[in-house]
């Protein structure tokens, strides 16, 4: 298996019935390369949530071949290309939405890099009891990106009637809740996973409208090992991007 | 404590300013009885999410007194009335609005009610697993009444892309998901307690146009024991009323 997602490459080689890219373009390949064009997902421009979408590794292309990652030196991907979504971006486009936004963490590690750096509007510290009941019923929406099994009570207990918990981690150990909390405020626990391609197009114009940009730290091949090693303790601003192309695998095999 | 909501009962006298009703009117009255008046549930009509709701027993009424339920023989309310409400009326109203109407039971011992009885279209036994399966992917929506802790998990994945699971059972254990299963079709965990007055009085309307009523059973004050072991082996079809007023109290003691 070849994995990774999330890549950004230019492309070599194009079918006779692609319109929309040409050798040399740059583009961007998110994890699923294909879907079935044929259901009420795919239909709504909503091909995440095709049953039988392809994901961009691990997975069997419709050539009966297996799909190769962003880590190969080659991909073949459907010309409806794909870009995955990053964690801080969140801030930032909310931000250029106008909306107030306040970022929640389990400590004050984060406070001014979330405040100066990102431009959230407020902070809250998840462990802060005062803290959290002070800003009971008072929030629209929570974008819950925490990785790994949590209460989601305290994130409920912040919301205002009608507020939406969007959950954005994947997790394998089950989350609970007391049914009250949901009933007595008709509040909603909800989940999103990636964009569609309309969906992708839209946000990455409106990044280009606003000149919003990601901080990332580029590294090469060779670095793999230790940046694992740092995003485990969390060491990386906001993401890792992998110069695949400029590190001469070829050379260091 | 005089508990008991969901009540119908005569007007027997009204205050200077009050406008909606008479002596003599018959009425209903639901959970709640009062609210603040200014806060924004109140303002957008939907009461029921005050957080200074007074409930028709065990709170205290503006002017400081107990509030004392249905089986009093008096109760003071604004003249705001609700009515809470009765549990099976959802296919009746659901089939009425034109919805496709699926019973989930866990045995097949409902089936000839759901079906012949209430005019439900489906009926699936959430007990056997090839149905369960063969219906995954098919429903808009699931109005989850189960009033005991159940796995979310068999519901979760009966709804389609952007199906809404609403519960309205209040169950004290945690109900628990994985979060993919809310993620990966973009599902909804919801739910939703007693109506406002302006909802009440939208479906009390509906059922009068609809010619839709409620199946109930009447028994007097001293069957009240027996309801309860009745309720209990769930033997009744769909309520109890308690006919307070016919039941000679006064006689009895």
């Amino acid at each position: 298996m070849v994995p990774g997602h999330e890549v950004v490459g230019e492309v070599v080689e194009v079918g006779p019935e692609v319109s929309k890219f040409r050798a040399g373009d740059v583009v961007g390949v998110g994890v699923i390369v294909g879907c079935c064009r044929d259901c009420r997902p795919c239909k709504a421009n909503v091909e995440q949530y095709c049953n039988k979408k392809i994901w961009s590794y691990n997975d069997v292309y419709t050539d009966g071949k297996p799909t190769q990652g962003g880590f190969a030196s080659a991909m073949v991907v459907d010309q409806n290309l794909g870009l995955g979504g990053v964690g801080h971006m969140g801030v930032k486009v909310a931000k250029s939405m106008g909306h107030h936004v306040t970022v929640i963490s389990s400590s004050n590690k984060k406070r001014a890099e979330a405040m100066d750096d990102l431009g959230a509007d407020a902070y809250l510290v998840s462990s802060d009891a005062d803290q959290m009941a002070a800003a009971a019923d008072s929030l629209d929406y929570i974008i819950d990106t925490v990785p790994a099994k949590h209460p989601l009570e305290p994130y409920l207990a912040l919301l205002k009637m009608d507020g939406k918990l969007v959950l954005m981690g994947v997790i394998a150990e089950p989350l609970s809740f007391v049914s009250p909390m949901v009933m007595l405020g008709r509040k909603t626990i909800t989940g999103s996973f990636i964009g569609s391609m309309d969906e992708t197009e839209e946000v990455l114009q409106f990044c280009v409208d606003k000149g919003l940009t990601s901080q990332i730290e580029v590294v090469k091949m060779d670095y793999v090992n230790q940046a694992f090693e740092r995003l485990e303790r969390n060491d990386v601003r906001y993401r890792f991007v992998v110069d695949v192309g400029g590190s001469n695998i070829e050379d260091a095999a």
